[in-house]
């Protein structure tokens, strides 16, 4: 079961609104929905007053029908298609994050059918090697994502837009990468950036008025390691940003950020039931209901978790208890890579505990398959000692759905 | 779109009966329905005479709704729910292969209170090292999977069984590992297991009438390679089963095979669409309508995979017309890691093409999820020139199934 405490989310929202929105004039954060998104989630976000971005047509649609303000969102992805750009010029969401060449074009191709001005954001690729896993590194040079910062492809956009009466081209994103912990990837992303609209400023007479720096905050993995400070971030790219356009005489633009992890992941807590306990002479195995289908994060990245056993609060570590041997748990689909937590320090535990797994509100259920045909666990939200059950467990049925 | 050619799947069901179930007494064979299981392909496993093997109640149940008869169903699994076990007893699975002592102990109690006798094999590790990815090897000492080979935990579930009224222990099951090219690892694994066969008789008087090699059997990447032949497995295999059970005075067991990926890899491919191409100075990436979401092999393992563009069949490579620049095919999730193929031989594909990856049928449907509420594809099955649909693709308002 994933476990959201409702509270520790709006306070997230708040961090945003305290430490940036109301810190620094014409700024906007948006919820990045890949994280974690829900129509209950949604309509958290829409009731702290940010914006949302999704990354495909099945998030919008889930943000659409928990009647999300569709000005409000932005729109991403590497690889949109027609029929999602047209989903959202028909929307009207608020911005579209464009990613390539071909996809400016059908855009333009799509807006000019139906009468509509596309505001979009051309995605930078800043060429910054960020201090991450390699699959969640995004702004390197040769990343799939985005304009390269240096060449001709991002002034030919560039170009393109400022011609056509249904581009709207308001300014750049960039993304370094994701679960980081320290601004300074950041920083450097910004710094070439910043470089990026002078260029643009110097040979296209072309103004930045937003920029969108992307996501990529850090969560600690579990509640007694100190949280990411939002301001820790911002404060030093907000500084930086409006030091340079003063010394280069430049319109500050509209600061845009997107966290997703950072909002969601210390929210969430996944509870596990323990099936079985195996000694063998070397490892002990834990093994539970659930696994690499519900989070495939550490058979993807090698994530990182930490678990307690809610049946066995005070009781003694299982490995200390066992000679020293480390205690392993495990998920229950069939390949070894099923690990949820290699030499976890879990109290002494048995059949039938309950197990929490800490900070698994991000990526987990927005990731979550049906290997092994194992049922999708249900979504809990937790506010003022209640529980609210806002995704039902899957059933059997579901799982042949669409099977003729 | 998964598509699966009929024809290719049933010559594999074929070579079973007729390099194995018909060339060696006192056989039998399962598919490994985790590899990929509808209703359909469950029918076509039903009308070849073979077995299946579930993982979980929810591949139970596909089986089960396709009429599969439970008693050629063997029901695996390291963590098996007590809900589960009580499903099998209840419908009457003809094997339980049990991995651990607490699943025999629960197995026991529900089966006596249905007054049900189970038949069970043991899981058995070998401690093997097998030549695969870490991630899918299974019979290494160590493993979370089975019995280990040696120490009392086997002897003590042998003991158990053999007076537990309700449970019939035919033989033992042991699995070394997926995607394997040469028998040597299951010889290794077989050696071993006949010494466990030889103390259970010495030490217990135990007679091991079943025994299941599991599966393993490597699927290769694409037409123009030569497919491994069963028989290349299954002929050493046997050789050293009634070798040594005649040097020994062994009734020589029933051998039972699980092959999977084996039988459904090959037999599909997938179709993608390009959604745009993005020529950087370094690299070129062909970005596609999918990506890790509907076949995260490449993420978990690092599968390796051949493409071809169907609308340039015989054009020329990408990579070589633009100077030795290397091709990447990447997915659409937002992730740098969704990548599916690393510097392809792609002939020159553009906006529209529509790509087919090769040998694409074993774990992509089955490991499928939502990420990014990317909608899961359609499912094909083509035979005689004719295509028929078997899943549907999955809609927008599927996503928000189960949404309160």
């Amino acid at each position: 079961m994933y476990v959201y405490d409702e509270d520790i989310i709006n306070a997230r929202l708040n961090e945003i609104k305290n430490d940036f929105i109301n810190c620094y004039e014409n700024t906007f954060a948006c919820y990045a929905g890949k994280a974690f998104l829900i129509k209950y989630m949604a309509e958290l976000v829409k009731n702290s007053g940010l914006g949302l971005d999704v990354v495909s047509g099945g998030e919008l649609m889930t943000a659409l029908k928990a009647n999300f303000p569709a000005e409000k969102i932005e729109m991403h992805g590497n690889a949109k298609s027609a029929d999602e750009i047209l989903l959202g010029v028909k929307s009207g969401v608020g911005r579209f994050i464009v990613d390539n060449p071909d996809e400016l074009k059908i855009l333009s191709e799509i807006s000019r059918a139906n009468n509509f001005t596309a505001n979009i954001l051309l995605r930078v690729s800043p060429a910054v090697n960020a201090h991450t896993h390699s699959h969640i590194a995004t702004g390197h040079k040769n990343s799939k994502f985005g304009f390269p910062a240096e060449g001709e492809m991002l002034n030919d956009a560039v170009k393109f837009s400022m011609n056509d009466a249904n581009i709207n081209l308001t300014g750049l994103h960039f993304h370094v990468g994701s679960q980081l912990f320290d601004p300074i990837d950041h920083i450097q992303g910004l710094e070439k950036i910043i470089k990026v609209i002078l260029r643009l400023k110097r040979d296209l007479d072309f103004t930045t008025q937003e920029l969108n720096f992307g996501g990529g905050l850090g969560a600690v993995k579990n509640p007694n390691l100190k949280s990411v400070a939002l301001k820790n971030f911002v404060s030093p790219l907000m500084e930086i940003l409006e030091r340079e356009c003063k010394v280069h005489n430049l319109l500050r633009p509209k600061a845009i950020i997107e966290p997703g992890r950072w909002i969601i992941s210390e929210a969430g807590i996944m509870l596990y039931t323990v099936e079985n306990v195996k000694y063998l002479p070397e490892i002990i195995y834990v093994a539970v209901n659930g696994g690499m289908a519900d989070n495939p994060r550490i058979a993807l990245y090698g994530a990182e978790y930490d678990a307690i056993n809610i049946n066995n609060l005070n009781g003694n570590s299982m490995t200390v208890k066992n000679n020293n041997i480390p205690v392993s748990i495990v998920g229950r689909c069939c390949e070894s890579g099923d690990i949820l937590i290699e030499r976890s320090n879990l109290n002494e535990a048995r059949r039938g505990d309950v197990i929490a797994i800490y900070n698994t509100g991000a990526y987990t259920f927005s990731m979550a398959g049906n290997y092994n045909k194992l049922l999708r666990p249900a979504v809990v939200f937790v506010k003022n000692g209640e529980a609210k059950l806002k995704v039902e467990r899957q059933t059997y049925e579901e799982l042949l759905n669409g099977e003729l």
